[in-house]
């Protein structure tokens, strides 16, 4: 795919700022960027608006809010109070989406996590309306039910998204590493259509030796994921926007953030 | 659950031969043994046969037949081979069911090796029906997929089992590991029913520290499934035989094995 699509996700490239990895996007004529809020937060909501926009970039989601379960009154309310604020945070960068990060279930309680993420979307929807933003529910890898997600397919996103509000602010993020397994992901790719609202791409390795389960994403074209194909189906189901490079992985962020880049590009170009 | 709906698959202690899990077994009253193939061929099929009728053990299970991907005619031919001994050997015991693990698929190939799959298991059934040996495809954890098994749901477990031959000698496996993190695997176990062959039990810690990515279960009650709620799923689909033990975990096979196998039963009666 040509980079005129592409987002770099700044998480891909954590060891730097928000400004040096706009900059870096600049620098490799990539046009957007995915933002994660603590490094929005180093800078600052008005100034990064500024910067990003005196860069020209688009800015292709903003990660994260969710993380809905809770034990507590208090939790509840400190989760609605910090998912409200990830609302105007991406109404100010003018993010395309704000990513949904559902969160875990405590332990054997898979069923009232889910109940609970139904409830804290719901809650989330007239702000996200006022403010014009999207929330974009992100099914996790299941690997990663326990600690991050207890939305594990992209066939739930989807039931969730068309029960809360069809079709309107709320939709889903076909993120490859997370979904590829699935036999029926390019029926659900085709159900999810205009809700689609980002699509994330990296790659799958298992082992691969990074420390975090969470962390642990291969650079495309150096695993399993066909990733021509997600595209195309992607595509078909008409998404035309960003396709944000997401490579999660612990050991590259101790190495050269422009050398991740160049090579992120290159395999853009080619695998995606 | 009661220890005499019990299966202890020797995997979860597999610092033990055959004969000396056999002789746990019987020391911890525990009905049945899920047998693997390396450990049956240590010992010989026929006297394996010998010692398990000597001490009244049930075959909860064979593993494994399965790995049906191929690259070549060769390799084709040698998977057919393997898979028909593997028949042989479950005849031989008696076993209740013969597992599938039913392969990866080669980098990028999902799609083939599903169709390769299904074209595997159709060349066994004649076979299966004369030896009166029932198949039972388990699927995988996802995270498995680019190792062990490309069938990764028990959805598409069932699709398969459905479409190859409805109700007959093909049916499934429901490991609690492999498939709790499914918002359908409730709707999905009433689905199987009768063609339910076997109900694996462990449980699911991350990240574990196991160093073996296939090899990294917890005893159950130390994880975060719901056991009781999963047995009664499956206990309401009509499934009333052996309930196997596989906390496949390879810090456990390190450690004394009667200690293990009591902990298990403990775990067993309490959680499962």
């Amino acid at each position: 795919m040509n980079r005129s699509r592409c987002s770099l996700n700044q998480y891909t490239v954590r060891q730097l700022s928000l400004l040096e990895s706009a900059d870096a996007c600049v620098k490799a004529s990539i046009p957007a960027i995915g933002v994660w809020r603590d490094k929005l937060a180093e800078l600052g909501l008005e100034r990064a608006s500024r910067e990003l926009q005196a860069r020209n970039l688009h800015v292709s989601s903003l990660c994260r809010g969710g993380f809905f379960p809770y034990e507590t009154p208090s939790e509840k309310q400190s989760r609605e109070d910090d998912n409200r604020r990830a609302i105007e945070e991406a109404a100010a960068i003018d993010a395309a989406a704000l990513v949904l990060v559902c969160g875990p279930a405590p332990p054997g309680d898979l069923a009232r996590a889910r109940a609970q993420i139904e409830e804290g979307i719901t809650m989330m929807i007239p702000d996200a309306r006022a403010a014009g933003v999207r929330l974009a529910i992100e099914p996790l890898h299941p690997m990663l039910v326990a600690e991050r997600s207890a939305i594990t397919t992209l066939s739930e996103a989807n039931d969730l998204a068309e029960r809360l509000d069809p079709p309107g602010v709320v939709g889903v993020i076909v993120d490859a590493y997370h979904v590829f397994w699935d036999v029926r992901v390019k029926r659900e790719i085709a159900r999810a259509g205009r809700s689609i609202f980002g699509y994330h791409v990296s790659d799958w390795v298992t082992p691969n030796g990074a420390s975090d389960i969470a962390a642990s994403r291969a650079m495309m074209g150096d695993g399993c994921i066909d990733l021509h194909d997600l595209s195309e189906a992607v595509t078909s189901a008409g998404y035309d926007g960003d396709v944000e490079v997401e490579v999660l992985n612990s050991n590259l962020w101790g190495t050269d953030a422009a050398a991740v880049t160049a090579l992120a590009m290159e395999r853009f170009e080619r695998f995606v």
